[in-house]
Protein backbone atom coordinates (compact mmCIF):
# COMPACT_ATOMS: atom_id res chain seq x y z
CA UNK A 1 0.00 0.00 0.00
CA UNK A 2 2.96 2.40 0.94
CA UNK A 3 4.93 2.29 -2.15
CA UNK A 4 1.48 2.58 -4.14
CA UNK A 5 1.30 6.27 -2.07
CA UNK A 6 4.58 6.87 -3.02
CA UNK A 7 4.65 6.55 -6.96
CA UNK A 8 1.03 8.71 -6.78
CA UNK A 9 2.41 11.25 -4.29
CA UNK A 10 6.24 11.29 -5.61
CA UNK A 11 7.31 12.08 -2.04
CA UNK A 12 9.22 9.63 -0.06
CA UNK A 13 9.65 10.09 3.29
CA UNK A 14 12.00 12.33 4.92
CA UNK A 15 14.51 10.56 7.23
CA UNK A 16 16.67 13.52 8.80
CA UNK A 17 19.12 13.43 11.64
CA UNK A 18 19.46 16.21 13.73
CA UNK A 19 23.07 16.09 15.26
CA UNK A 20 22.32 18.13 18.33
CA UNK A 21 19.13 19.88 19.95
CA UNK A 22 21.22 23.48 19.22
CA UNK A 23 19.85 22.40 15.40
CA UNK A 24 16.68 21.87 15.90
CA UNK A 25 15.09 24.77 14.97
CA UNK A 26 16.24 23.95 11.19
CA UNK A 27 13.83 21.47 11.15
CA UNK A 28 10.10 21.39 10.55
CA UNK A 29 9.02 18.88 12.83
CA UNK A 30 5.09 19.79 13.57
CA UNK A 31 4.39 16.68 11.17
CA UNK A 32 7.29 14.47 12.30
CA UNK A 33 7.44 11.77 14.37
CA UNK A 34 10.66 12.96 16.29
CA UNK A 35 12.62 10.07 17.99
CA UNK A 36 14.95 11.50 20.98
CA UNK A 37 18.51 9.43 21.57
CA UNK A 38 20.35 9.55 24.48
CA UNK A 39 22.43 6.43 24.50
CA UNK A 40 24.32 7.39 27.30
CA UNK A 41 22.65 6.80 29.25
CA UNK A 42 18.89 8.62 29.43
CA UNK A 43 16.97 7.11 26.32
CA UNK A 44 18.60 3.56 27.10
CA UNK A 45 17.07 3.70 30.91
CA UNK A 46 13.78 5.22 30.12
CA UNK A 47 13.56 2.24 27.73
CA UNK A 48 14.79 -0.27 30.42
CA UNK A 49 12.26 1.56 32.69
CA UNK A 50 9.02 1.52 30.91
CA UNK A 51 9.84 -2.07 29.62
CA UNK A 52 10.39 -3.37 33.08
CA UNK A 53 7.13 -2.00 33.80
CA UNK A 54 7.39 1.57 34.89
CA UNK A 55 3.57 2.96 34.66
CA UNK A 56 5.56 6.19 33.49
CA UNK A 57 8.02 8.83 32.82
CA UNK A 58 7.46 12.04 33.34
CA UNK A 59 10.72 14.36 31.78
CA UNK A 60 10.98 17.93 33.46
CA UNK A 61 13.38 20.42 32.58
CA UNK A 62 15.03 21.10 35.64
CA UNK A 63 16.16 19.83 38.80
CA UNK A 64 13.77 22.48 40.99
CA UNK A 65 10.59 20.56 38.96
CA UNK A 66 12.01 17.38 39.87
CA UNK A 67 12.20 18.34 43.87
CA UNK A 68 8.76 19.76 43.82
CA UNK A 69 7.41 16.17 43.13
CA UNK A 70 8.73 15.28 46.45
CA UNK A 71 5.54 14.91 48.84
CA UNK A 72 4.10 12.26 46.13
CA UNK A 73 4.51 8.70 45.39
CA UNK A 74 6.61 9.36 42.83
CA UNK A 75 10.33 8.19 42.31
CA UNK A 76 12.74 11.17 41.54
CA UNK A 77 16.00 11.07 39.39
CA UNK A 78 17.84 13.47 38.94
CA UNK A 79 21.08 13.28 36.83
CA UNK A 80 23.49 16.70 36.60
CA UNK A 81 26.73 15.98 34.40
CA UNK A 82 26.78 12.44 34.45
CA UNK A 83 26.28 11.99 38.14
CA UNK A 84 22.84 11.83 41.17
CA UNK A 85 21.86 14.81 41.90
CA UNK A 86 22.69 14.81 46.15
CA UNK A 87 19.58 14.14 47.75
CA UNK A 88 17.55 12.38 44.83
CA UNK A 89 16.04 8.44 44.65
CA UNK A 90 18.60 7.80 41.60
CA UNK A 91 20.14 9.14 38.66
CA UNK A 92 20.16 7.96 34.88
CA UNK A 93 22.47 4.24 35.28
CA UNK A 94 20.09 1.76 33.99
CA UNK A 95 20.60 -0.22 36.70
CA UNK A 96 18.46 1.89 38.67
CA UNK A 97 15.30 0.89 36.56
CA UNK A 98 15.38 -2.54 37.27
CA UNK A 99 11.88 -4.50 37.73
CA UNK A 100 11.93 -4.44 42.08
CA UNK A 101 12.31 -0.90 41.86
CA UNK A 102 10.15 0.25 38.64
CA UNK A 103 7.32 -1.61 38.54
CA UNK A 104 4.10 0.10 38.44
CA UNK A 105 5.53 3.40 39.69
CA UNK A 106 5.54 6.64 37.92
CA UNK A 107 9.31 8.60 37.78
CA UNK A 108 9.87 11.95 37.57
CA UNK A 109 13.24 12.26 35.66
CA UNK A 110 15.86 15.19 34.67
CA UNK A 111 18.63 14.88 33.04
CA UNK A 112 21.51 16.83 31.48
CA UNK A 113 20.91 16.01 27.88
CA UNK A 114 18.26 13.74 27.33
CA UNK A 115 14.93 15.62 28.93
CA UNK A 116 15.94 18.68 27.33
CA UNK A 117 15.96 16.97 24.09
CA UNK A 118 12.48 16.17 24.68
CA UNK A 119 11.39 19.12 26.13
CA UNK A 120 12.45 20.75 23.10
CA UNK A 121 10.36 18.95 20.43
CA UNK A 122 7.16 19.45 22.10
CA UNK A 123 6.04 20.86 19.02
CA UNK A 124 6.28 17.38 17.28
CA UNK A 125 3.47 15.55 15.87
CA UNK A 126 4.74 12.39 18.24
CA UNK A 127 7.73 11.94 20.08
CA UNK A 128 9.12 7.98 20.85
CA UNK A 129 12.54 7.21 22.37
CA UNK A 130 15.32 5.13 21.15
CA UNK A 131 18.21 3.09 22.35
CA UNK A 132 20.23 0.58 20.99
CA UNK A 133 17.73 -1.73 23.74
CA UNK A 134 14.79 -1.28 21.45
CA UNK A 135 15.99 -0.61 18.39
CA UNK A 136 14.53 -3.38 16.52
CA UNK A 137 11.16 -2.50 18.11
CA UNK A 138 11.59 0.69 16.95
CA UNK A 139 12.78 0.49 13.40
CA UNK A 140 10.08 -2.01 12.60
CA UNK A 141 7.11 0.31 14.07
CA UNK A 142 8.70 3.24 12.30
CA UNK A 143 8.24 1.14 9.06
CA UNK A 144 4.40 1.12 9.35
CA UNK A 145 4.37 4.81 10.12
CA UNK A 146 3.68 6.81 7.12
CA UNK A 147 5.21 9.95 8.19
CA UNK A 148 8.68 11.95 8.18
CA UNK A 149 11.14 10.92 10.74
CA UNK A 150 13.42 13.20 12.27
CA UNK A 151 16.29 11.67 14.66
CA UNK A 152 17.12 13.42 17.05
CA UNK A 153 20.51 13.14 19.22
CA UNK A 154 20.75 14.47 22.18
CA UNK A 155 24.63 15.20 22.56
CA UNK A 156 26.59 16.57 25.23
CA UNK A 157 25.30 20.12 25.80
CA UNK A 158 24.93 21.14 22.33
CA UNK A 159 27.68 19.48 21.17
CA UNK A 160 27.75 16.12 18.76
CA UNK A 161 28.85 12.81 19.92
CA UNK A 162 29.42 9.65 18.57
CA UNK A 163 27.48 7.24 20.76
CA UNK A 164 24.04 9.42 19.57
CA UNK A 165 25.41 9.50 16.17
CA UNK A 166 26.23 5.92 15.86
CA UNK A 167 22.52 5.26 16.81
CA UNK A 168 20.91 7.35 14.59
CA UNK A 169 22.72 5.27 11.89
CA UNK A 170 21.75 2.05 13.35
CA UNK A 171 18.08 3.42 12.43
CA UNK A 172 18.83 5.15 9.40
CA UNK A 173 20.60 0.84 8.18
CA UNK A 174 17.87 -0.81 9.56
CA UNK A 175 14.88 1.18 7.38
CA UNK A 176 14.88 0.30 4.02
CA UNK A 177 16.35 3.00 1.90
CA UNK A 178 14.31 3.34 -1.00
CA UNK A 179 11.48 4.64 1.50
CA UNK A 180 12.96 7.38 2.82
CA UNK A 181 14.88 10.64 1.82
CA UNK A 182 17.96 11.04 3.52
CA UNK A 183 20.06 14.05 4.61
CA UNK A 184 23.59 14.67 4.81
CA UNK A 185 23.53 14.05 8.26
CA UNK A 186 22.28 10.37 8.05
CA UNK A 187 24.28 9.52 5.41
CA UNK A 188 27.24 9.92 7.49
CA UNK A 189 25.51 8.60 10.36
CA UNK A 190 24.52 4.99 8.96
CA UNK A 191 28.21 5.05 7.72
CA UNK A 192 29.50 5.61 10.92
CA UNK A 193 27.59 2.90 11.90
CA UNK A 194 28.56 0.32 9.41
CA UNK A 195 32.30 1.02 10.44
CA UNK A 196 31.63 0.72 14.23
CA UNK A 197 28.36 -2.24 14.31
CA UNK A 198 30.86 -4.48 14.45
CA UNK A 199 32.08 -3.57 17.82
CA UNK A 200 31.12 -0.31 18.98
CA UNK A 201 31.94 -0.45 22.48
CA UNK A 202 35.76 -0.51 21.11
CA UNK A 203 34.82 2.16 18.23
CA UNK A 204 33.40 4.50 21.29
CA UNK A 205 37.01 3.99 23.04
CA UNK A 206 38.53 6.17 21.06
CA UNK A 207 35.98 9.19 22.30
CA UNK A 208 37.26 11.95 24.58
CA UNK A 209 33.44 11.83 25.70
CA UNK A 210 34.30 8.11 26.61
CA UNK A 211 37.15 9.60 28.56
CA UNK A 212 34.83 11.70 30.53
CA UNK A 213 32.69 8.48 30.95
CA UNK A 214 35.29 6.49 32.19
CA UNK A 215 35.98 8.93 34.92
CA UNK A 216 32.75 8.44 36.30
CA UNK A 217 33.07 5.35 36.72
CA UNK A 218 29.95 3.88 34.74
CA UNK A 219 31.65 1.73 31.78
CA UNK A 220 29.02 -1.15 33.01
CA UNK A 221 26.65 0.98 32.26
CA UNK A 222 27.84 1.88 28.68
CA UNK A 223 28.41 -1.40 28.29
CA UNK A 224 24.55 -2.39 28.99
CA UNK A 225 23.40 0.89 26.79
CA UNK A 226 25.31 -1.36 23.91
CA UNK A 227 23.35 -3.91 23.97
CA UNK A 228 20.89 -4.69 20.96
CA UNK A 229 17.43 -5.75 21.03
CA UNK A 230 16.94 -6.84 24.91
CA UNK A 231 13.73 -4.67 25.60
CA UNK A 232 10.56 -4.36 22.93
CA UNK A 233 8.43 -1.47 24.54
CA UNK A 234 8.73 1.55 22.80
CA UNK A 235 8.33 5.02 25.17
CA UNK A 236 5.77 7.66 23.55
CA UNK A 237 5.04 10.93 24.66
CA UNK A 238 1.59 11.27 26.19
CA UNK A 239 0.59 14.15 27.97
CA UNK A 240 3.73 15.06 29.05
CA UNK A 241 4.27 11.54 30.22
CA UNK A 242 6.83 8.93 28.54
CA UNK A 243 4.28 5.47 28.53
CA UNK A 244 4.40 2.61 26.69
CA UNK A 245 3.34 2.31 23.44
CA UNK A 246 0.12 0.64 23.32
CA UNK A 247 -0.72 -0.95 19.46
CA UNK A 248 -3.64 -1.17 17.98
CA UNK A 249 -4.77 -3.61 15.37
CA UNK A 250 -7.29 -2.54 12.93
CA UNK B 1 60.22 21.56 20.49
CA UNK B 2 56.90 21.03 20.72
CA UNK B 3 57.00 17.59 22.06
CA UNK B 4 58.78 19.10 24.94
CA UNK B 5 56.09 21.29 25.52
CA UNK B 6 53.73 19.12 25.90
CA UNK B 7 55.25 17.14 27.90
CA UNK B 8 55.53 20.33 30.48
CA UNK B 9 51.84 21.28 29.43
CA UNK B 10 50.27 17.95 29.98
CA UNK B 11 47.40 19.92 27.46
CA UNK B 12 48.13 18.72 23.83
CA UNK B 13 46.36 21.38 21.35
CA UNK B 14 42.82 20.61 20.44
CA UNK B 15 41.75 20.41 17.25
CA UNK B 16 37.92 20.56 16.98
CA UNK B 17 35.53 20.23 14.02
CA UNK B 18 32.13 22.56 14.27
CA UNK B 19 29.86 20.85 11.99
CA UNK B 20 27.87 23.93 11.13
CA UNK B 21 27.63 27.89 11.76
CA UNK B 22 24.77 27.44 14.19
CA UNK B 23 26.94 25.60 16.45
CA UNK B 24 29.72 28.09 16.97
CA UNK B 25 28.80 29.72 19.90
CA UNK B 26 29.81 26.45 21.52
CA UNK B 27 33.16 26.58 21.08
CA UNK B 28 35.60 29.70 22.59
CA UNK B 29 37.91 30.70 19.83
CA UNK B 30 39.15 33.76 20.80
CA UNK B 31 42.68 32.11 21.12
CA UNK B 32 41.71 29.86 18.53
CA UNK B 33 43.03 29.37 14.32
CA UNK B 34 39.49 29.06 12.74
CA UNK B 35 40.03 27.35 9.36
CA UNK B 36 36.92 27.77 6.83
CA UNK B 37 35.91 25.61 4.94
CA UNK B 38 32.97 26.22 2.05
CA UNK B 39 33.91 23.48 -0.51
CA UNK B 40 31.40 23.97 -3.05
CA UNK B 41 32.23 26.65 -3.55
CA UNK B 42 33.20 29.39 -1.61
CA UNK B 43 36.50 28.70 0.26
CA UNK B 44 37.79 26.79 -3.23
CA UNK B 45 37.65 29.69 -5.66
CA UNK B 46 38.92 31.80 -2.49
CA UNK B 47 41.75 29.77 -2.57
CA UNK B 48 42.28 29.73 -6.91
CA UNK B 49 41.80 33.49 -6.48
CA UNK B 50 44.60 34.39 -4.01
CA UNK B 51 46.66 31.30 -5.67
CA UNK B 52 46.04 33.44 -9.22
CA UNK B 53 47.33 36.99 -8.01
CA UNK B 54 44.04 38.90 -6.36
CA UNK B 55 45.45 41.04 -4.27
CA UNK B 56 42.73 40.76 -2.18
CA UNK B 57 39.57 39.26 -1.39
CA UNK B 58 36.86 41.07 1.00
CA UNK B 59 33.92 38.79 1.87
CA UNK B 60 30.89 40.77 2.90
CA UNK B 61 27.57 39.66 4.40
CA UNK B 62 24.69 40.82 2.20
CA UNK B 63 24.28 41.65 -1.36
CA UNK B 64 24.05 45.30 -0.39
CA UNK B 65 27.51 45.67 0.95
CA UNK B 66 28.42 44.50 -2.05
CA UNK B 67 26.51 46.36 -4.31
CA UNK B 68 27.75 49.60 -2.39
CA UNK B 69 31.20 49.19 -3.67
CA UNK B 70 29.77 49.30 -7.30
CA UNK B 71 31.63 52.60 -8.17
CA UNK B 72 34.97 51.22 -7.00
CA UNK B 73 37.84 49.24 -8.88
CA UNK B 74 36.62 46.02 -7.01
CA UNK B 75 35.20 43.18 -8.79
CA UNK B 76 31.97 42.51 -7.37
CA UNK B 77 31.25 38.58 -6.85
CA UNK B 78 27.74 37.74 -5.09
CA UNK B 79 25.97 34.35 -5.20
CA UNK B 80 22.66 33.12 -3.12
CA UNK B 81 21.42 29.61 -3.14
CA UNK B 82 24.04 28.78 -5.78
CA UNK B 83 23.64 31.28 -8.40
CA UNK B 84 25.23 34.27 -9.37
CA UNK B 85 23.04 37.52 -8.31
CA UNK B 86 21.66 39.57 -11.49
CA UNK B 87 24.07 42.42 -12.07
CA UNK B 88 27.24 41.00 -10.64
CA UNK B 89 30.61 40.21 -12.43
CA UNK B 90 30.31 36.50 -11.44
CA UNK B 91 29.66 34.54 -8.43
CA UNK B 92 31.37 31.49 -6.54
CA UNK B 93 32.66 29.00 -9.36
CA UNK B 94 36.17 28.61 -9.06
CA UNK B 95 36.28 29.08 -13.07
CA UNK B 96 35.69 32.43 -12.84
CA UNK B 97 38.80 32.95 -10.10
CA UNK B 98 41.58 32.28 -13.00
CA UNK B 99 44.63 34.42 -13.61
CA UNK B 100 43.78 36.59 -16.77
CA UNK B 101 40.37 37.84 -14.44
CA UNK B 102 41.63 38.35 -11.26
CA UNK B 103 45.14 38.78 -11.43
CA UNK B 104 46.27 42.06 -9.12
CA UNK B 105 42.26 42.85 -8.72
CA UNK B 106 40.37 42.90 -5.47
CA UNK B 107 37.09 41.20 -5.20
CA UNK B 108 34.43 42.10 -3.13
CA UNK B 109 32.56 38.52 -2.40
CA UNK B 110 29.49 37.43 -0.91
CA UNK B 111 27.87 33.89 -1.23
CA UNK B 112 24.89 32.04 0.61
CA UNK B 113 27.52 30.52 3.44
CA UNK B 114 30.92 30.86 2.85
CA UNK B 115 31.06 34.68 3.90
CA UNK B 116 28.33 34.09 6.56
CA UNK B 117 30.98 31.58 8.62
CA UNK B 118 33.95 34.07 7.75
CA UNK B 119 32.19 36.97 9.60
CA UNK B 120 30.95 34.85 12.66
CA UNK B 121 34.65 33.98 13.33
CA UNK B 122 35.71 37.18 13.64
CA UNK B 123 36.85 36.71 16.92
CA UNK B 124 39.53 34.25 16.62
CA UNK B 125 43.07 34.65 17.43
CA UNK B 126 43.53 34.34 13.26
CA UNK B 127 41.10 32.81 10.28
CA UNK B 128 42.20 31.08 7.33
CA UNK B 129 40.87 29.48 3.98
CA UNK B 130 40.91 25.49 3.18
CA UNK B 131 39.86 23.93 0.65
CA UNK B 132 40.88 20.66 -1.07
CA UNK B 133 42.64 22.83 -3.46
CA UNK B 134 45.51 24.14 -0.63
CA UNK B 135 45.30 21.17 1.81
CA UNK B 136 48.72 19.75 1.97
CA UNK B 137 49.78 23.60 2.27
CA UNK B 138 47.34 24.46 4.82
CA UNK B 139 48.18 20.70 7.14
CA UNK B 140 52.37 21.65 6.47
CA UNK B 141 51.41 25.27 8.12
CA UNK B 142 49.05 24.09 10.73
CA UNK B 143 51.44 21.86 12.20
CA UNK B 144 53.91 24.31 12.71
CA UNK B 145 51.59 26.62 14.90
CA UNK B 146 51.47 26.29 18.54
CA UNK B 147 47.50 27.10 18.94
CA UNK B 148 44.07 25.05 18.74
CA UNK B 149 42.11 24.56 15.84
CA UNK B 150 39.09 25.01 14.84
CA UNK B 151 37.80 23.58 11.19
CA UNK B 152 34.34 25.75 10.78
CA UNK B 153 32.42 23.84 7.77
CA UNK B 154 29.60 26.56 6.34
CA UNK B 155 27.15 24.07 5.50
CA UNK B 156 24.00 25.23 3.91
CA UNK B 157 21.90 27.80 5.57
CA UNK B 158 23.45 26.27 8.81
CA UNK B 159 22.31 22.58 8.19
CA UNK B 160 25.98 20.14 8.02
CA UNK B 161 26.93 18.98 4.42
CA UNK B 162 29.06 15.84 4.00
CA UNK B 163 31.78 17.77 1.11
CA UNK B 164 32.53 20.38 3.81
CA UNK B 165 32.59 17.63 6.72
CA UNK B 166 34.43 15.62 4.51
CA UNK B 167 37.63 18.52 4.10
CA UNK B 168 37.83 18.53 7.82
CA UNK B 169 38.25 14.91 8.24
CA UNK B 170 41.03 15.32 5.61
CA UNK B 171 42.87 17.56 7.50
CA UNK B 172 42.31 15.94 10.78
CA UNK B 173 43.36 12.77 8.80
CA UNK B 174 46.41 14.82 7.64
CA UNK B 175 47.91 16.20 11.05
CA UNK B 176 49.39 14.09 13.68
CA UNK B 177 46.80 12.79 15.98
CA UNK B 178 48.83 12.46 19.05
CA UNK B 179 49.77 16.23 19.03
CA UNK B 180 45.89 16.78 19.00
CA UNK B 181 43.55 16.79 21.14
CA UNK B 182 39.99 15.72 18.54
CA UNK B 183 36.79 16.15 19.56
CA UNK B 184 34.15 13.07 18.36
CA UNK B 185 33.30 15.46 15.28
CA UNK B 186 36.80 15.53 14.02
CA UNK B 187 36.55 11.99 14.62
CA UNK B 188 33.52 11.22 12.99
CA UNK B 189 34.79 13.29 9.92
CA UNK B 190 38.18 11.52 9.65
CA UNK B 191 36.56 8.59 9.40
CA UNK B 192 34.12 9.25 6.61
CA UNK B 193 37.20 10.86 5.02
CA UNK B 194 38.68 7.27 5.01
CA UNK B 195 35.70 5.79 3.89
CA UNK B 196 35.89 8.47 0.98
CA UNK B 197 38.97 9.82 -0.43
CA UNK B 198 39.50 7.04 -2.77
CA UNK B 199 36.87 8.68 -4.87
CA UNK B 200 35.30 12.20 -3.13
CA UNK B 201 33.43 12.64 -6.12
CA UNK B 202 31.18 9.05 -5.99
CA UNK B 203 30.81 9.36 -2.36
CA UNK B 204 29.45 12.82 -2.59
CA UNK B 205 26.77 11.54 -5.30
CA UNK B 206 24.71 9.71 -3.09
CA UNK B 207 24.04 13.17 -0.88
CA UNK B 208 20.82 15.08 -1.42
CA UNK B 209 22.83 18.38 -1.69
CA UNK B 210 24.92 16.92 -4.90
CA UNK B 211 21.30 16.51 -6.12
CA UNK B 212 20.81 20.09 -5.50
CA UNK B 213 23.94 20.83 -7.10
CA UNK B 214 23.23 19.13 -10.20
CA UNK B 215 20.08 20.94 -10.97
CA UNK B 216 22.46 24.30 -10.89
CA UNK B 217 24.83 22.89 -13.56
CA UNK B 218 27.68 22.95 -11.55
CA UNK B 219 29.36 19.39 -11.80
CA UNK B 220 32.42 20.62 -13.24
CA UNK B 221 32.95 23.07 -10.75
CA UNK B 222 32.65 20.23 -8.14
CA UNK B 223 35.12 17.76 -9.63
CA UNK B 224 37.42 21.06 -10.01
CA UNK B 225 36.49 21.45 -6.29
CA UNK B 226 37.85 18.07 -5.13
CA UNK B 227 40.87 18.33 -6.74
CA UNK B 228 44.01 17.83 -3.92
CA UNK B 229 46.74 20.06 -3.66
CA UNK B 230 46.73 22.14 -6.58
CA UNK B 231 47.40 25.46 -4.92
CA UNK B 232 49.53 26.79 -2.36
CA UNK B 233 48.72 29.68 -0.90
CA UNK B 234 46.94 29.74 2.34
CA UNK B 235 44.23 32.90 2.15
CA UNK B 236 44.17 34.57 6.04
CA UNK B 237 42.00 37.24 7.21
CA UNK B 238 44.21 40.80 7.56
CA UNK B 239 41.69 43.77 8.40
CA UNK B 240 38.33 42.60 6.80
CA UNK B 241 40.20 41.52 4.01
CA UNK B 242 41.40 38.00 2.53
CA UNK B 243 45.08 37.70 1.47
CA UNK B 244 47.98 35.45 0.55
CA UNK B 245 49.43 34.70 3.61
CA UNK B 246 53.07 35.67 4.02
CA UNK B 247 55.37 33.21 5.33
CA UNK B 248 58.10 34.72 7.42
CA UNK B 249 61.55 32.40 8.15
CA UNK B 250 63.22 33.77 11.48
Amino acid sequence: MRGNNHILNMSPRKLEVCLTPALLHLYDIRESIVVVIDIFRATSSICYGIENGAEAIIPVATVEICESHRNSDFLLAAERNGEVVDGFDFGNSPFAYIKEKVNGKTIVLTTTNGTHAINQSREASKIVIGSFLNLEALCNWLKTQDKNVLLLCAGWKDKVNLEDTLFAGAVVHHLTEDEYRLDDSGIAAADLYALAKDDLNAYLKKTSHSERLKKLNIEKDIEFCLNLNITTAIPVLEDYKLVRMVFKFI
